[in-house]
This record gives structure tokens, sequence and C-alpha cells, in this order.
């Protein structure tokens, strides 16, 4: 693993991790909102309710979850199974039960992982009612036969989905979307350091007056991405770039995956930085599962929307167990993550294409003072290089990303060559 | 050699392969019709006389060449080269001669192989009026000078050019022609294996109802698919796919050769079914020499015909001589070839472009009944997987083969996502 | 080195190269002046004077530059560096002087090499008036302290920037330039070695009637080229192709910077005459430094003009010192670097689009005398495979160069075949 950068705000996102971890998130109800409070003290959100049976796409906006309760416990009363010990005990979505039965019966509700005996799976049932119970392999062996009290307090009905926005004003308007999925229970590299994360990379752009508009979505996963999408579809030719944070806490390499279209800008953006900075790092090309890439990137919207995680989706052992616990997630790591957004976002944010105003031949440097005035010299500087580069191929067509890659000069030093060469009035956007 | 499926066809195809064997056949006469009686019997053909001297395309239909026996005696009357042993042994389209000179005078008239002295040339002299005699060098050697009767009983005189066809039907008038040459007299490779390939494909679409139209052509090589050509311009706009089946029976690997444009679908389609496979293999670039892709690739008409053998024109030794006989190709060979056609045309025949009717965001596929109700497992099944993948790449620009080689899932899972998409009316053709 | 042809040639180029050699050329002035006249023994020059103060392009035709005697004398009044022995012993543009100074003050105005101390460097300040000396830091390690008559007698005037033109005409009036800058002092293979390859190869393209109009320049560098440009706006659509000559003639191997554009037709013809001679090369992308395809190449005009070069620009360590003196080029260099112009010239001169007037199946090539008229036998013969690789081919998109490279035949099989089919009406341009 390598790390740079921002070794405190690692352990800030760290501790964000920790208080979110034990709440009961869902695709809706109390503990998103609960969340996002959280996250509302670090940055202002802006919250949103949908109601319940709302058309959205090709989808309904679904009942609100709440759960208040829920346990498995023996003759004498011992609770053996506990959702105050752990969200992740109870199926998502579970439905109110209260019962005695045998153990033969209760078995058709419980899930367990028999490959990986000590974790306890991460299981949901969002659209057939159902009720359950997730637990350690090792639990259930060691639970003797005979009745057993089932206890789900929950509620499902009629209320709303949840999701927040932040914006971060730009120049222009148009946008870069940040978006991480906030429905998973107790899980902490999926995703509350992709919440960490963003919350931190929000704070880190604040502090800059961007070129472009930056909004976070904090939604649950799908549908909500989908309801998002749904009231937003007059903004979406606004947004030209965009980037989902998944699974940024481990202690893996990064990994970068494409956009549906491959070779969109924030797709060059991303592989330029991570490939430049010497890290460790994969590019895979986009696949319709994973995380709300899928409906970013579905071909009706086919935005410009990557993903960037460390150890991807279903990659890892510990993805939807217990394992996957605030010890699997590193302060380094998340810093890591958060230091490579901001180098993207610094290179999109001044990546533009230029137009040489003085194309035909060479335009006299000298005169202009931004040319070293003694000639002959085999050293030529890094510096007039780039201004050199940033000439020739400000046709239109080249933007400054592909100045640097084609020049093989940092992309920073490129930047500075076409601000210098604007500021002469030689070039302009 | 890797050899699947169809082993009894495989018997089938030699049998039918030694049948014709003994046949002297020429770009005409009756030694084709002869040919096309025999495949007649094992699927309906349609047969085509064109008359000598007929413009087509930028050629002239030769005279109709028949013969009856050809031999050279010695002074003793004991035939030394004789046309019953094998109709190699006459030059193709030799002019009659019956005349008695010394083998200093004869010995113009020879052709042999001095590098393969055991072997016996197919030479021929369509255009150019001549007569001769194909013979081992080894026979050469042996002759003792003297004097040697000559005879070639033939007819050169205006007749017929012939050749045949057979159609499956198929719900669209846009067709998939086959075509192989008829014109090889006792050569097995080239290219009565073909025949054989050819016909037992028909006979297996036969039994489907494909989705394209399948035309088979029997021809005699160059002027019999260029006389095709002149009488079907019309028809040629309707083609879409094509396949030049030669040299479909000996021992080697399969090889591909792509269509002029390199990248039609029919190139695609094989590529892919060859790898998918695992078979080992060979693809190659169209080169404008070979067998009547020639004639289908010119560039006025530039179709999406590819031609598959195993091993290629020209590139085994005994091509061309007396070594290409039935123990040269084999049914398990024949059996692999058509194996190969079967599962290219099974996918040609399927793979289509959809359009996704629900193209923002993705569809619930759950409420369909088209998704494991259950969530959160890290399991994804290859069916699912494949209807999102159909459903994101369905814009109208991607067809189900460049879904299957996106997505790495066999093509048969994709076709049948599709068809569960289609059902469930979110994709349409 | 590979060596090839021309060897005599060599000697001459040689012997011209040391001729040019003592001459005090700048980008003005009478140096530039004395070097035409000597080109001009061996090809016509039309020269062209431009006067001081003439706006080309977004440049200013500077101060014309003329310079009789150089020295730094010690107080023995011995001439301790002197222009007498070395034209780069001035800095280039010095403006008169004629003082006496201590050598602590003088230092400020010595230009050497401490990394190489035994060499001159070459330096200039064409836009910022100074004056200055180079010597070996060998030299300057040697000075005693003490007082020292500096002496520059020059001139800085209104004047004129002179350039050549040599033009062999052609069939068409498209042209191909050839560029090379003249305007380096005592500098051998930098560039007198690229005006003596030009030279030579204008003499041998005037023994032929080319296609194209060839036209070669014969400029100062930057300045002369932008100058030249723009005294020929008008004439820049003329330009097919172009090619700048410099370092041509040190022992390294030939290498070919690609125009801007990359696939240029010049581009392809060098590279494909490079790797089919099977000389060892090296092909490097373009890069808006180097020498005047830095003009020619300006995103304004972005003409197909490449650079061959033996070792490039700033790639050896005598570049611009006086290590890069008559001894540091070769005449067979030269000579190998002449063929490789001839032969690519050879190929552009020759390449072009063609048209099949029969592109319905093939023709038929054997009424027409241009086919074996013995079928069957499986050796096929070069010419013949270029034919049919040309009528398949000329659909009006491919060019002989094109076919030469998808066929694998040698280019001149290729043009003889087209000139064949041509010869038969079969084709046209």
């Amino acid at each position: 693993m390598t790390i740079r950068l921002d070794e405190g705000a690692g352990e800030q996102m760290h501790a964000l991790v920790e208080r979110l971890y034990p709440l009961c998130r869902s695709i809706t109800g109390d503990g998103v909102r609960a969340t996002l409070d959280i996250v509302g003290e670090y940055i202002p959100l802006r919250v949103h309710e949908v109601p319940t049976g709302t058309q959205v796409l090709d989808w309904t906006v679904p009942q609100e979850w709440n759960i208040r309760d829920a346990y498995v416990a023996d003759s004498a009363g011992n609770r053996v199974i506990d959702f105050a010990a752990s969200s992740l005990h109870v199926l998502g979505y579970s439905v109110p039960v209260s019962r005695t039965m045998p153990l033969a019966e209760l078995r058709d509700h419980l899930h367990t992982l028999p490959d990986q005996p000590a974790l306890v799976p991460y299981r949901t049932s969002y659209y057939k009612p159902a009720w359950g119970f997730c637990l350690a392999q090792e639990t259930l062996d060691a639970l003797p036969d005979g009745e057993y009290e089932v206890c789900v307090d929950s509620t499902l009905a009629d209320g709303h989905l949840t999701y927040a926005e932040h914006v971060v004003p730009g120049q222009v308007p148009d946008e870069v979307i940040v978006s991480c999925h906030v429905c998973h229970p107790s899980l902490a590299n999926d995703n509350l350091a992709g919440i960490a994360v963003a919350t931190f990379l929000a704070r880190a752009l604040a502090e800059t007056t961007p070129y472009y508009t930056y909004r976070f979505i904090f939604a649950p996963g799908t549908v909500g991405a989908i309801t998002w999408l749904a009231r937003n579809k007059e903004r979406v030719d606004q947004i030209k770039h965009g980037l989902v944070l998944a699974c940024a806490g481990d202690s893996g390499q990064l990994t970068y995956k494409q956009s549906r279209r491959g070779d969109a800008e924030i797709d060059r953006v991303l592989q330029h930085v991570l490939k430049a900075s010497e890290r460790p790092h994969r590019v895979t090309e986009f696949t319709p599962y994973g995380y709300d890439e899928r409906q970013y990137c579905s071909p009706g919207f086919n935005l410009g929307v990557g993903s960037l995680s460390r150890t991807p989706y279903a990659e890892y052992p510990e993805y939807h167990t217990s394992g996957d616990n605030p010890d699997f997630v590193f302060p380094a790591a998340m810093a890591d993550t958060l230091a490579v957004c901001r180098e993207a976002f610094a290179v999109l944010d001044r990546n533009r294409r230029y137009l040489n105003l003085s194309p035909y031949g060479e335009p006299q440097l000298g005169r202009r003072g931004l040319y070293d005035a003694l000639g002959g010299r085999s050293d030529t500087k890094e510096a007039q290089l780039a201004m050199l580069w940033v000439l020739n191929l400000s046709d239109g067509e080249h933007s400054l990303l592909d100045v640097a890659e084609r020049s093989g000069l940092p992309f920073d030093t490129v930047a500075a060559a076409a601000d210098a060469l604007r500021g002469a009035g030689l070039i302009k956007a």
C-alpha cells in the first residue's frame, strides 16, 4: 500500500467511519437520516425526502422500513442472535414477526456463510416480503434443538426515501458529481469509507474556487441513484463528469473502473493521475454491475462517470460480511484515496482546449519575455518545451491533458505554460 | 487435431468424397453434372446450364470440355499413362490428339513434379489450346526411348457451364451464401471435402428454421463464381454474409481467412466461435488469391464472405497432386469443420442489435420475475449478468456478439438473456 | 553503420562540407551569401533578399549582422581567443566592442563547456544585444589574470535576410519541399551535411522527370523558414509533402521524425523505405522542437513535413560544439542519407491511388496477356500476385503503398504491376 498526503485527514475519516458504523442503514428509514445528520456536521447537506409510491424512472419508491429491535432467544430467554450487537443480524427489510418456533422451522429464516463460518453475512429482501436473521455458521452450529422466541420489531409502511446533496459552487454551472451509497448497515469499507472520503473531498474542494460545480450525492444504492436521476433529468446535460466512490478504505491498491464510454475525460484523467503518481493501481473496463455507476452509465444517460475503489466490489473475502468492520479500513488508505481524488480533480478542473491565436509558424516568444534569450544552448527547459507543446497542439482539438500525455511533461507544467501563454494573449480557451 | 461432434456425419461425408473422387471434373462438362447428380441425392439442387459464349462480367463462358479416354501407350500397346487410372493424368481441357511420336517429342507435353517424384501433378490449360499428360517423375524416368502412341479422345465444343444451388429458406430474405468449387478432378481435400461439408451443413440447417435464408452454391472455380455473380447482380444487396468452404478435410487445424473487409460480421463470428471453442486454429487476413472469395470480395462486390479451411490453399505438399486422395481426408476432420460451421451459423443467425426500451437507469428486473429476489449475496449469477449486459449495451450500436465479447459471457447465455428481456418487453430488435 | 550506393557522391558531399565549414554563417549576413554562392556552383539557386523590418508572420526580419574580426588579446598582444581560428569563438550577433578590461570583468562574456573542457561551444544572442566569446574551458583555465584587449569588429545594421530556392520541375504543380537551415557557423553535421545532401539530392532528381515539383529551400533556421512561409502562404496548399534535412552525416543510424500529423504520406513512405531496406533506423514522433519542421508543422500550416537525420538534434555530445567538425561527418554516411532520400522520393513520386475499372469479379488477365496461361501450378508468381493485389485494392481508397504494405510485396513490384494494368486499361489514376 502506497500512502500519500493528508495523514491527518485519514484519522478524521476513520473516526467518522467509526461513528457511522453502528447505525442500521437501509434503502429507507431513520438509519439513513441519522447517517446524514452526522455527515451534516462536517459539510452542509440538503436533505431530500421522496414519498413512498413516487414513480422514479422504471421504479417506485418503496415503503419505508424502520426497526427498533430484533432477536432470537432460547427457551431460557437468552438472546442467541441480537440485532443490538450488530445491525447485520437482521435481514434487511424484514417484516415484523413475534413467534415461538422450533429450530427446524427457524432454520429457513437463518442465513450463514458455511465457507466463512466465523462471519455474519449481509442480506436483504427489499422487494419480496420476508423476515430473517443472519449469523455466523459457528453460532448456528452451537444452537441446540428446541423452541426459540423470534422477534422482529420493525415497521414497513408508507414513508419516504431519503437522500442528500452538497454542492461546492464553481465558476461555471457545468457539474462534476461525486456519488456514494448510504444504504449499507454495519459495513465499513462498503461504504462508510466512501462516505468519509466524499465528505472530506467536499471540504477540501470548498477551500478552493473550482472551475466546475461539484455536486456530492449521498443516496441509497440503486433506487436512490435512480430517484436522484429521475428528479434531475433536466440537470443531466449539465453533468460533464462524475465519480462513484466505494470501498475506499481497505489496504488494497487503488482500482479505477472506467465509465461506460471508456474514453470519457474522467477516465483519461484518473488513469493519467494514477499512472503519473506511480501508485500501484489497476484500471478495469466498465461492467454493468457494481455500484451506482450502473445507473449513471445506463445507456439512456451514458454519463462520463467512473468509479474509484481500492479493492473493488465483491473481490475481497470480507465483502458483505461482518469482517468488513472498522478494523478492515485504514486511515492511511482513506487518505490515499482522498489524495488521488484531489489530484484528479485538480487536473480535471484545469483541463481545457485552447486555440493558438498565432498558429502560423511559432510566435516569437522571446519578444514577449517567454523565452530564454540566449540561443544555441543544448539544454532546453521544461517550461519552454511546455509552451511549444501547448502552442503546437492548441488547435481546438487537443486538451491540456492531451498535451501532457503526448509530450510526457507533467500536467502542472503544461497547465502553467498555458497560463503564461494565455496571459500573453497567444492562446484563448 | 481437435475433433468435435457429428462423428457419424464424418463417416457419411467421407463416403461421399469417395463416391465423387473418380469423376473427371473440370470447369465445364459431364464430370460436373455427374458430381451434382450425386450431391442431389443428399439435398435437392437447382442446376443451371449457361451456354458457351455468354458474357459474364469481364469473362465469357468457355467451350464445354468432355473426355472419354486418354492414354500414352508404348510400342507393345501397353498403356504407360492411362486416364482410366486417374483423371489427373490428362491435362485439363486437353484438345483431342491421336498420334505416334518419339519420347523426345512427347516430353514437351508431359508434366511431372521432380521434387515429389512419386506424385502426379494436377494441371490445366483452360484458355490456351493444348494437350498434355501428367505423371509421376518416377514413371517418366522409367520410360524407355522409342515411339509412343498418344491418344486424347476429348471434345471441346460449344455447350454449357453447369452450376447448382440449394436454398434453405429463412425467416427473412437476407441471405448467407456458402460456396464451394466443383471443378477439380480427382482431388479429395480440394475440394470434395468442401463439397461434402457444404452438403451436410445444408442438411443440418434444413432441420431448423433459420433466421437468414441460406444459399449453397456449387460452381466451378473462378469462371463459375463469376457466372453466378453475373447472373445474380440484383441479389447481391441481399447477401449479408458468406463462407467459402475449401480444403475442409485434412488433418490440420482450422484456418479462417477473413473477408476483404476484415471486420465483417462473418469475420467476427468465425473468430469468436473458433476462439470460444478453444480449438487450435489460425486466422489469416484476406489475400486476393485462394478460392472464390477472390470474386465475392472483388472491390465492386466487397461482400462479407470469408473462407474456412483446415490447411489452406497451397500450404500442404499434397496440394494439387495425386497425394490429395481420399486417404488424405478424415471423417473426424470433416465432422469438426462441419461442427464449426454449425456453431458459427448458430451465432450468426441469432446475432442482432437490440434497443433497450427502458434505457434511463436499470429497469426493475425483480418486479418482472427476472431477478433473484434476495439481495446482498456476493455470488451473482451468469444469467443475471447477461441481462444487465444486454440492457446496458442495447443502444442500437452493439450486437449480441459485441455483448458476448465485451462481457466475456458465452454467446448462448447472452442470446438467452436477450430472449428473456424481449419476452418481458424491455428490449426490441 | 549501413551504407549503400552513391559512394562517389559521398566524397563529393564531404568536399562540399569542407569548403563551407570555415564560413561564419548566421541568420543574416555575408556568411549566408557566401554559402549560397558555393552551393550555387552545384545547382542553380534563386536567391531572395528580404529587408530588415519586414513583418513575417509573428516575427520581424532582424538587422543584418556582419563580422570582420574578433579577438581577445593578452597584454603582450597575443590573441588568446581568435575568430580567425574558428567562427565559433564569437557569440553570434555580437555587437561591436573595443575595450581593455581585466579577466574578471571579461569572464561575464565568456562561454565554455565545463563538462567538455576541450570543446568550444556554439552560442548566439540574436534578439538581445550582447557580445561575447566562446572558448574551451581548458583555454579559459590557462588564462592568467590581468588586462585583456577585447575586439569585436562587427556591424549590426539594417540590411537583409537571405535565403535561396532551387526547383526541380515536375509533371504536376503539386510540390514536395526539402528544407535545410544555413545559419550555423562552423558546424559540420549541423547542418553542412544536410546542405550537402540536399544539394546532391537536387542534382539526382534533376536527372529524372519527377511527378511532383521538388522545391529545395536553403534558409536560416526559424526566422528564415518563417520568412519563407510568410512569403509563400499562397503556395502552401500546393505543398503536399516535405522533408527537413539535418544532422545528415554522422556515423549514427538514420532517424526519421514524423510530421505533426503522424500519418502523413511522407511519414508512411519514409517508414516503409527504411524498414524495407532493412537499414537499422529509428522512427520518432513529432515534437515541436528540433529544426524547421517546427514551423512547417505549426498548427496553422500543419504540413506533411517530416525530418530525416542520422543522430538527431541535441542527442550527440559534439552537438553545438567545435567537436562537430568535418571529421565528425563521413562520406559514406552522407551517401547513405542521400540514398534513402532518393529511395523515398522514388516511392513517393509513384505512389498513387488507382481505380479498378473492372471491379466486379476479377478481370480475365489471361486474355490480355497478363497472366500465365497454364493453370494449376502451385507456384504463383510475384508479378501476378501484385496485379491481383492492385486490382483488389484499387477502390480509390488505397494507394500503391497501401498495396505494398498489405501484400508484403516490394513497392517496385506493385508499381510495375500498376503500370501493366494501367497499360491494359484495367485501372486508372
